[in-house]
Order: structure tokens, then sequence, then C-alpha cells
């Protein structure tokens, strides 16, 4: 049987991405300490395929993600599919993990996070793992020093050696991909805060059209997330009463928010590149449909913003 | 050489499910007479990738099922893929086989049916086959006993031990996926029963939306039908006349039948639910397509009906 | 570490193809000389799954291709993505071989080329290999016989029995989605054309309707053709100048030609069939979009054609 251990899934993912290294422009590099790093765009080329193998660690295997077609256009889209929604988004691709060292920031994600389980979410997720490999997803530009390293592994409970971390900017395409195929995860974490029980969602599809990588990493993170705030559709299948999603739906999409409409890059520049400051809320796909298998009805809020994306995105329409 | 034997080809699909069947979300139980019974939604959870797993097994592994997103929305969308329609979809996946017991029912497909060869359609088929482990998949709430299981096995050649069948409920996350994955299926049924020689189709492709799954069955149903019926549009790449195309077109859509025009669950409660009242010619998808690689011309009949479908699906356009 | 030897990628999607020759549709023969000669579409029935493992060959397996539905009917369409459009598409994909022999014409394509590297265009590309087993890809409908297989073996440097055939004809069903998985191919074959740096192209997506094949090869060619430049968009992700894109941006689209505006076989016949008077300018997807990784800046040249697309496939709007 195929473990359900999300370090383990991820693992052998990553042993998988490293037979396959040329083919998906990666490179990686053994530390003195052992930590094994994986470089999916900062010095590496990376690419699409990359992006959807990150994408895929990053939910410890268990979401499908894809390039597809999609719109009127039609233009490349990442659509994730899974059937674990807690554990794959909330539990492993939810980047909750800040790393910090000394001149060093990322911001972690991937199953590494379950081994540790030090977020206060895992108390929410009742969920921790014991890991032999553990496997973290760094977005960042920089590469961690065995400092780093050595933390996190310990963190995880695992030696240093049997850390891997898979790095990429937000800037680069496979960091773009893995971070677009973040919409069933986005919604996810604004059912949470808006206290939706998670155990009741059963499904999840989303799809988000592919950003175009900005010069700069803060740029891309304005685009990356305005892929998803105002070009994502997530279908979640739940099973609850229906006054739990009524009670919150007009809550749920991005455009609930007093942030929502212009690209994310402008309202992060009207609070002076403070993201603490940005509303909570606004982060959320643009649209979210709910379909409720206990009562057989399907709840859509929220719609696509063509406009604001393609404003982001730098197209005309 | 990977085998053409339909039963052989799913029983190796059923392997790799058992393999997986924690991310899958089904259970396995083994019935004293040995049969196995693959439970994709009627007590374990089961989900999107059950539901692709499941029409795989259902079409032998001969024609490639994915979720995809489409249309204006976009939606989760079922396409399926065959170059070898008849066998894949008419010997194999067509739910011909009405399997009764003491207090149970089913619509049985699957290779099963290809095995036991007793439905009068196998006559035109010309299809029979020797199983040494035969694969059935079962549209029910219910657990078979062993006496419907050792009936079935007998039926198809096989002992007990050697029969595996694959369960999930209409309103089942898998069980829809299993049925809107049906839409080439739908189009060869009608055109068969419209006399056109199904040996002249070389290959088909269609998609329809994933339908939400209602609160019972038979609702389910409804919507499973009119996620095909209204939203469904198949494209067959056909060997012959044109002729034999023309002759026959215009009744080849859905919209060629008086029933046509509000949702499946009304026409079927219309006729008080006697399934052999509705027309048979309303089994079809919106739109087909046909591809003459004999005379390069392409027929287009039908057309989508997104008014319909949101009504069935509970949705305001 | 997975081999990026272009021909041994091919050689062994080849080995998997002849395990699932009944399953493809496919024929195999070994001429006294030894060369494998792998049917797709002449004497075979080929398919659709079948097309997309050309295609695949044709790109030496260094790009991914899958028919996904788009567009508002929604239709079957070929989507191609890579990250080493250069190898897989200039190297490997593009038809520029024209194999002649006694009475047997082809266009020949795949990595076979990249051992010859007789092309002028290989001195640019700055690329050969060497190869164990050659593999090619002819466009035609005839078998090649042993002749005309010594001579190929003889340029890329193998012997006749190290050298793999895989043929398909234009209007066959599998030859015809193996030229419209050509999308990103023909946006690179333009781009050389204008002088574009290849090496600047990081990576590229492309997706074109599959087009229905005609009555003979010559239409189909027509057909095949027009499905890129009516229907085709491609994505690229580029690394350059900003000046380097819109220097030449309004000369990229087919629509830059001065014989865009009709179904190819309508052009081609004004110019009694002689493809060298066909503007080279023609060649080239309806829609090109490039995103420079450098500046962060999208330019989009060129539109979707549906008219010409329906007047070319034969199809009412």
């Amino acid at each position: 049987m195929r473990s359900m251990n999300l370090n383990h899934r991820a693992a052998l993912l990553c042993d998988d991405m490293l037979a396959r290294a040329d083919e998906l422009g990666i490179r990686s590099q053994q530390l003195d300490c052992g930590t094994t790093l994986i470089d999916c765009g900062i010095q590496a080329a990376g690419g699409l395929a990359a992006g959807v193998m990150l994408a895929r660690a990053c939910t410890a295997e268990l979401a499908e993600v894809t390039i597809v077609p999609s719109g009127s256009l039609p233009r490349p889209t990442v659509q994730v599919t899974t059937d674990h929604p807690k554990l794959a988004c909330m539990a492993s691709q939810y980047a909750g993990w800040e790393v910090k060292g000394k001149g060093f920031f990322a911001m972690g994600s991937g199953p590494m996070r379950a081994a540790a389980a030090r977020e206060p979410l895992f108390e929410d997720l009742k969920y921790k793992e014991q890991a032999k490999r553990a496997v973290g997803v760094l977005e960042t530009a920089q590469f961690p020093g065995e400092e780093v390293c050595g933390e996190l592994a310990d963190k995880c409970g695992v030696t240093p050696d049997n850390l891997i971390l898979l790095l990429a900017p937000t800037k680069s395409l496979a960091g773009g991909v893995q971070v677009v195929a973040r919409s069933v995860e986005t919604a996810l974490h604004k059912l949470h805060e808006l206290k939706f029980d998670l155990d009741s969602i059963c499904s999840g599809w989303g799809c988000a059209p592919l950003s175009p990588p900005a010069k700069d990493d803060v740029s891309s993170v304005g685009r990356t997330n305005d892929a998803i705030l105002y070009g994502g559709h997530v279908v979640l299948h739940v099973r609850c009463k229906d006054a739990a999603v009524t009670s919150i739906g007009e809550q749920i999409p991005s455009s609930a928010s007093s942030d929502y409409g212009r690209p994310f890059g402008e309202v992060l520049a009207s609070y002076e590149y403070d993201f603490y400051k940005v509303d909570p809320l606004l982060f959320s796909p643009a649209m979210v449909t709910l379909v409720n298998l206990k009562s057989g009805n399907t709840f859509r809020y929220g719609e696509l913003n063509q406009a604001v994306l393609a404003q982001s995105f730098g197209e005309s329409l």
C-alpha cells in the first residue's frame, strides 16, 4: 500500500525529480551537513515542468497538478485536484513557515511543516507526522546555509542529511507555477479564517491562469496572487449543513474584501509593503463554488475579474 | 505486448487501485466466497480520483479519462478519449446488465459484461471473451451478497474468487464522475439504436461537465444524465458513406427527442419514475460531431443547452 | 539520470509504443536490413493516442503533448508544453528533412535529424548528437524501402538495424495530431526566420484545435496548417531585451503575411501547389504571446480567426 505519510510521498517524488534533473532544468547540491538542496529556479533554469513537480511535492502528491488551456484566449492555466484537501493543502502546501536565518528569508511550505507541526494551525488540523526524510519547499531567491538547514531539520525531527529542500523564487517560472497551483489552498485557508470546518471538505478542484513572472520577486508576488484573487475558480465538495455555507458565503470570495478591486501589487504598495496590513479577507479565489453532498445544493460566490487580471499581468484586454 | 483482454486490463487496474486505496479513499473487502468488493463511495469516501479510476476500469483502460477545466466559468469537466469506442464503450462501459438479487439492485457495467456476453447487444458486437479475473462496476448504494456475486461469477465463467466488483452509488462523487464519463458511450448507444454501424467508428472524444451530486440517488441520476444530454459534446471519427450519417443526423443529438427541453429528473417524474416510458431517443449527448475520414466531411448536430443544465444543477446562470 | 540524448529518449518511447501496439492501433515490421517501421496510419488504424505518441517521439519526449477540450464549443485541442523548445521543436520536431527515394517522398522529422545534422539549420542550432538507435518520423502515405532506409541510417551514423521509422500520412488521425502538435515549433521557426535568438526562449506552451482529416493528404495539409495559422495560440517565455521582441513583433503571427486570410488549401492552389511560392511569413500561429522574464513585460500579437478555421474545416460557425 502506497504510504500516506506526506514527507515520505514527497521524498519519493524528489527522488524522481533528481533522476530527471536535466529535463526538468533543475540542479541539486548536497551541503556538508548532508541536506539536499534542489534548485528549481535560482541559478537553475527550471521551467513549467519543474513548477508542476514543485507543486506536486508541495502537496505531498495528494493533489494532481496539470497545465491546461482555459478561457477565451485560451491561455495556460494551472489546474489542481485533490481528494485530501486538508492534508494536501493545509498540512502541506500552505506557506505557513517563515524561514529566517542570518540574512536569509523564505516562505516555507511542503510536508516538512507537518513534521514540525509548530504552527498554531496544526492544533486545528490535529495532524502531525514523523518523517524519515523531511521535504520542504522554500519560496526564495537565496540558497539557505547549513545553519538554516540544521535548524529546519531539528524542528522536523530529522538529521540534516535527511532534509530535502526545493527552492524557487517567485519570479521564476517554476516558482510561479507552484504559487498559482494554490487556488484550492487559498480557498481552504479563507474558509478556515471564517471558522468553516475543514473536515467537512471532501474534495477540491481549482484552476487559475498562469501569471507572467514580473521583473522582480515582489512584483511577481502581486501577479501570482492576482491569478488566484481575480482569475481563480475553486469548486469544493463539502458535507455539512447548508447554513454552514450560506452563513459565511458572501464573505468567501476575494471580492468580499475592502482591498478588492485593484492589482495586489498596488494594494501592497498602498500599505507600504507591509503584508500584515492587507485585509486578510482578500486572500481567496475570485470565485468559489461549494457543492454540498449532504443537501445536494450548490452555492457559488464571486466572479472572475478579467479587467484587473489584465491590468496586473500587463496585458491589454 | 499488453493484453487486449478487457477483463485482464481492468483487473490490473484494480490491483493498482488497491495499492493506492488510502489515497483514493476506497475500501476493499473479500467475501467468504472470495469475491473482492471495492467500495468507491458507499461507506468509503471515494472522490474525484476514485471516479476517474472507476471510469477507466469501466472502459477496460481502452479509454483515457481526465478531469479538465472547460466552458466560460470554467468548470470541472470529464473528458474521455478512445480509439476503441466499440470495445471500450459498448462491450464494457455501457450499463447494460441489470444485476438483481434478494433486495439488491444495481446497474452493471464494465468488462464482466463481455465475459458473460448474455445481452442481445453482444450478438451485434460479435464480441465475447474469456476472463481469468472478471471485473464489473455496479452503480449501487448496496453491497452485493455472496449469492449475487456467485451468480455473476458463474455467468462470467469464473469462480467467485476471481470476480472483482467496483461499487459506487450515483450520488457519490466517484459514481458521478464515472457516469459523466459516459459521453462517448451515450453517443454510440444512440447511434446503435439508429442502426448506424458501430464498426465504422474509429475514435471517440467527448466531454461533459461534472454534475453536482444530488441529495439522493434518483435525483443524482437526473443530473448525471443532464450533464451529457444538455452539456455533452462528442466528436466521433468515422469511416463510412456520408449518407450513412446524414440520413440519421438530425436524430442523433438529445434534442431530437420529444422529451428534450427540461431536466431529466422532471421527465422521469412525469412518467412516474418508469424509466422505460422515457423516449429512448433522448439518451444522447447535446452535441455530436461526426468527422468522416472517408469523405473528409464534418457533420455537427445539436447544441449545448446551458439553461437546462443550470436548472438541473441548481445553479443560477 | 534520464538521458538527454534525443534519439535515445525517442527510442525508449518507441519500445513502449511497440509493447502497446494493439491498443495504439499501430503495426510494426522489420525490413531485411533490420530497420523497424512503425505504421501509425498507412495500413494501420492508428488513432488519437497513436498521434499523441507520435508527437511525443517527434519531440524526443522533451515536450508534453495532450488532448484537451478548448474553446466555446468545446472541441478537442492539441496542447504542447516544453521547457526545451530549441531541442524539442527545432532540433527534432521540425519537418526539415525531405526524404526522397525512387518513387518515394516524405517529410522527415524527429531526432534522426539531430543525428544527421545535415540541414543548414543545425549550424545555427549548434547541436549534433551521436545516436545508438536513430528515430525518425515520416509524414507519408508510403512505406520506405531498404534503399531509403539504408541512406537515412547512413546519414544518421547508424546501421540500418538501428533505425526506427514512425510512419503516418497527413490525412490519418495520428498524422493529424502529430502535425497540429507543432504549434510551438511553428512559432519558433517563424522567430528563427525573423532572426530572433532561439536560445533566449526558455519555455513554450501552445494549443491548436484538432483539424478534421480531409479526403486526401494535400487537403489535409491545408487543414492541419490552418489549425495553427488560424486557431493556434502559443505562449513563449523568453529572456531578452524587450526591443528584440517589439522590433519584430508585428511580423510574428500568421496575420503578418500577405497570404493570410483564406484557408491554406486555397493559398496553395492559387500558387499551383508550389509550396515554395507561399509567403514563408505565413507559417506561424494565429496568436503568439511572448512573456519576457527579463523585463516582466508581456507582448501579444495576432488573434484567432474562427471564420477561416470554420471554412477550412468545413464547419458552419
